[in-house]
């Protein structure tokens, strides 16, 4: 006979997602188990063109804030944005204590200090080998293949069994400096017993296994062999290996090195210090030499692959960099494939830069092979399955389409159909007697983050930044005695992002009529209160508006009562 | 000895683009002898987000309006919106008799009853064998392969020499209704010399020779005979010929055809019409009769297959459709690759049938074999240079890169290096006595249509929209004496797009005091002029408020006078 009490229930394990789901960025997860909960990661998203003005999206964390006593830390699985870009701004509601590898914590201390939150913060270095204790929880870890050094993939050992977070993660197994991943400790969790495996999604719907990072240090070096002028590269800054690669081939053809883009700077150094990549002294020459040098002799890595208007490559490709000027004959290497959205600010620059009369070497990872995804394609995403062979299993960090892939393939692999939980973020798993069953919901959404040190934008400002952007707006002044409500200036227009040409005028003077006569005709009893104009004003002139133009404007009427 | 007079050189030939260079869209041409002006095409473009607001962009027709008395006619190669889609714009300002073959002008019908231009125009119906004689010019047609009916080549023998302008084309050598290219024809364009070749280079890009359209009828009617329940399918509705073939696979299959969408209803009603479909007549059903039958005996023919969030299939997958609901274990196919920018909204769409547990068959065309483009690749482009041994090359329709790769194509079959001429929208090849040369510009550009009968929107407007969609704006109303400048009423402020929640009140209240104390500042010594408090105003507030929010809303000062 089961008899299930009331302890049992208060002790259960609980695994959710704040972000992560049906999307890619702001990754966050938490496990938790009774009083003890842990953060897995805490990143940043990317607002699309719909959001008007807003810089950034981070998880909504009222649930972290209602449970602040419970955390015991926030464990980072790798230093890229989507996974550590909310930090600072969770760290300004909740302190928390922070634990991630040497190199991703390098990444976490560069946003810290624009943050000016270093001080406070308090940051523990871990590597595949660290053991951790929470409560009722241990933590271990096993190294992963990413394209960013230094990844971790976790095991929490909970008194209900064990729990898998991959982070993000491919099999290469030529990695470039020998950075293997943990195959025989992942079979040997596997071994353990695995109740949950939380696995990411990217790729779940490319056939195949990833190719091996190494693969593109050879095209790279051929490029380089190839090229009679200067070399121009650009590519991921976190792509520490990929760097060693274009490092090592620039030592190869006997060329110098210059480094353009804030953020590569910024990695670079982080990466140097922290014995991630290895660069000859004289091998690094400033922007400023480069012009000075024979063009044979110089290669140039920048920021910018993914046509960000800002970054270096744009500046070269628009001839607007101060320092380094693309000239015909040099030779132009996009070492990264662009992300869904950014292809056509891609374009704009492999147009620009043939218009320089560069040879430009771009297009899919498949033609040039110059990129490869650090994301496991189907078959990495079912060796990491096989070797875990978990219960239940949770896809994470993809879109409905990738999680319910990732999903067949898990089917195809032996998970038994019902034991995996397609959950959005903010659904809960709950497990208690190693039966799982998702029903509850906790709060969770995007948080805007618009500027610095003000706040949060909310919906109504969006929409009002819709209808001004599509429309433009039309303020009405118009002043009333305060006696009697009628009119003492004539109305006053003034349209932003509204009015056309010679057209317009027309159009305006007709606006000013219909206010008057709205007026009149409204006061023509008794003096109204001035709520009722404007509304009835906003009625008459935006139907009169739209009847002449097709175009709804914001209209803004302002009355002044003397 | 050469003698160059001076007639010659008035009856110089001329070739330019008024749209479709450094883009793909807004398609318009012009052939000039001495005073016989032909256009072929008039496309439109859709805008991007950057263009706030703006429906539609067409191309500046400053030289044609200043050159009226010279158009002998537009000689539309084929249907597509890139290539008619500006035409009621052009017949409001210049009437122009309109040359297209049976099915185009069909499409363009539809649109000027739409614009209520179709009794004033003018439309003359070719075929391939037509032969026209326009002045100094004559005029004579070779039929293409390409995604829409009934499409041309045209070939403008002049006094100077033979220009071949190609349309849009691919080489399909088994081809959907037997609609065969006139590859004889164009070998004997080519024998007879061509002086001039203006050929379109949308796949300039792509190695190898554009599959046939045949092969998608191949997995279509695979796809749906492996359809245990409903099957939805969306394509392009101006491709008939993959029409027809769903059709063909529908009657294969013991299916009833629905239409939804109206773009699709209106094609196929001209294509039906005018004997360009085929459609057994109990094979089509309304759209309410969908639920009524066995899903297994139903095929759903939609629009919306590039992701347009209003379109029938973006409606079926979120459930919003008043006929058809999408069902656990029906099958969507999406029968058209995304086009550039298109793929997020396309993913989206995805997800959501996902969701409803459809089976969905997506992703690139290499993929699943449902599309097929009907722009040559490489070798096609190569096929007709080959064809038609030019002497001068202008390659067209296309960005940058292709333009230029595609002279590396013409190059690498025969064409002299020096003669192609990659021009830019507006650059004038003339050509005297078999000499060409570039140096003339005339007027070109973006006109932007937003609205209806409006007219165009200017930079400042588009600015402002880009301002007001960013950071929202601030209008300060403040009413001061005519007299003595003093301040009557206090400042008041309102903000729309910008505002914070609760930080906000704290804002504007200090807004209201630093405005206070610049007007008393200003007015201290003698009273100023308006301007002069606006700018002061504005100046005080934006900083104020950028230094507070790192925010720049739009500042409205408004000063009434009593």
């Amino acid at each position: 006979m089961e008899v299930i009490t009331l302890t049992v229930i208060k002790n259960a394990l609980s695994i959710f997602a704040l972000g992560g789901i049906n999307e890619i960025g702001k990754n966050m997860y938490v496990i938790q188990y009774a009083d003890d909960l842990l953060i897995v990661d805490c990143g940043a998203k990317f607002p699309d063109e719909s959001l008007l003005g807003i810089d950034l999206i981070i998880p909504d964390i009222t649930y972290l804030q209602e449970h602040k006593e419970k955390i015991k830390g926030l464990i980072v699985t790798h230093g890229h944005e989507d996974h550590i870009g909310g930090i600072p701004y969770l760290l300004k509601k909740i302190n928390v204590p922070i634990y991630g590898t040497r190199f991703t914590l390098g990444l976490i201390e560069l946003k810290l200090k624009e943050h000016k939150l270093l001080r406070e913060t308090e940051l523990i270095e871990i590597g595949s080998d660290s053991a951790l204790h929470f409560g009722q929880i241990d933590v271990s870890f096993f190294r992963t293949n990413h394209s960013i050094p230094d990844c971790l993939g976790i095991v929490f050992q909970t008194p209900e069994g064990n729990i898998v977070h991959t982070g993000d993660f491919k099999f290469d197994l030529t990695p470039v400096n020998n950075q293997f991943a943990d195959i025989h400790k992942m079979a040997e969790v596997g071994t353990q017993g695995v109740l949950v495996l939380i696995s990411e999604s990217t790729n779940a719907e490319r056939p195949g296994l990833t190719p091996s990072e190494k693969l593109v240090g050879h095209h790279i070096e051929e490029a380089f062999l190839h090229a009679e002028r200067k070399v121009i590269i650009s590519t991921f800054a976190s792509n520490v290996n990929r760097i060693q690669q274009i490092v090592d081939a620039t030592i190869v053809t006997n060329r110098k090195l210059a480094l353009l883009g804030r953020s590569m700077v910024n990695v670079v150094d982080v990466a140097l210090e922290r014995g991630y990549l290895t660069i000859p002294e004289d091998l690094l020459i400033d922007a400023r030499e480069v012009k000075y040098l024979p063009p044979e002799d110089v290669v140039v890595l920048c920021t910018g692959s993914q046509g960000e208007p800002l970054a270096a490559l744009a500046r070269l490709a628009s001839g607007n960099h101060r320092e380094v000027k693309i000239l015909p004959e040099d030779t132009v290497i996009l070492a990264a494939s662009p992300i869904p959205g950014n292809e056509k600010g891609v374009s704009r620059i492999v147009d620009n830069l043939f218009q320089l009369g560069a040879k430009v070497i771009y297009g899919s990872s498949s033609n040039t092979g110059m990129h490869v995804s650090g994301h496991g394609y189907q078959e990495d995403l079912k060796l990491m399955l096989t070797l875990m062979k978990p219960k239940f299993f949770i896809p994470i960090h993809g879109e409905f389409r990738m999680l319910h892939q990732h999903r067949l393939l898990a089917e195809s692999v032996g998970v038994k159909r019902g034991h995996t939980f397609i959950i959005k973020n903010g659904d809960v798993v709950d497990i208690e007697n190693a039966k799982a069953r998702q029903t509850r919901k906790i709060p969770s959404g995007d948080t805007y983050v618009d500027g610095i040190g003000i706040g949060e934008v909310e919906g109504i400002v969006l929409r009002d930044r819709k209808q001004l952007s599509e429309d433009g707006m039309l303020v009405i002044v118009l002043t009333l005695s305060k006696a009697d409500g009628s009119i003492i200036l004539e109305p006053d227009t003034i349209s932003r992002g509204f009015v056309y040409a010679k057209e317009s005028e027309d159009l305006l003077l007709k606006v000013n009529v219909l206010v008057k006569a709205t007026i009149s005709e409204l006061q023509e009893e008794s003096k109204q209160q001035l709520f009722v104009l404007k509304r009835e004003i906003k009625k008459a002139v935006g139907q009169y508006l739209f009847s002449q133009t097709k175009r709804k404007p914001m209209i803004l009427p302002i009355i002044i009562e003397i």
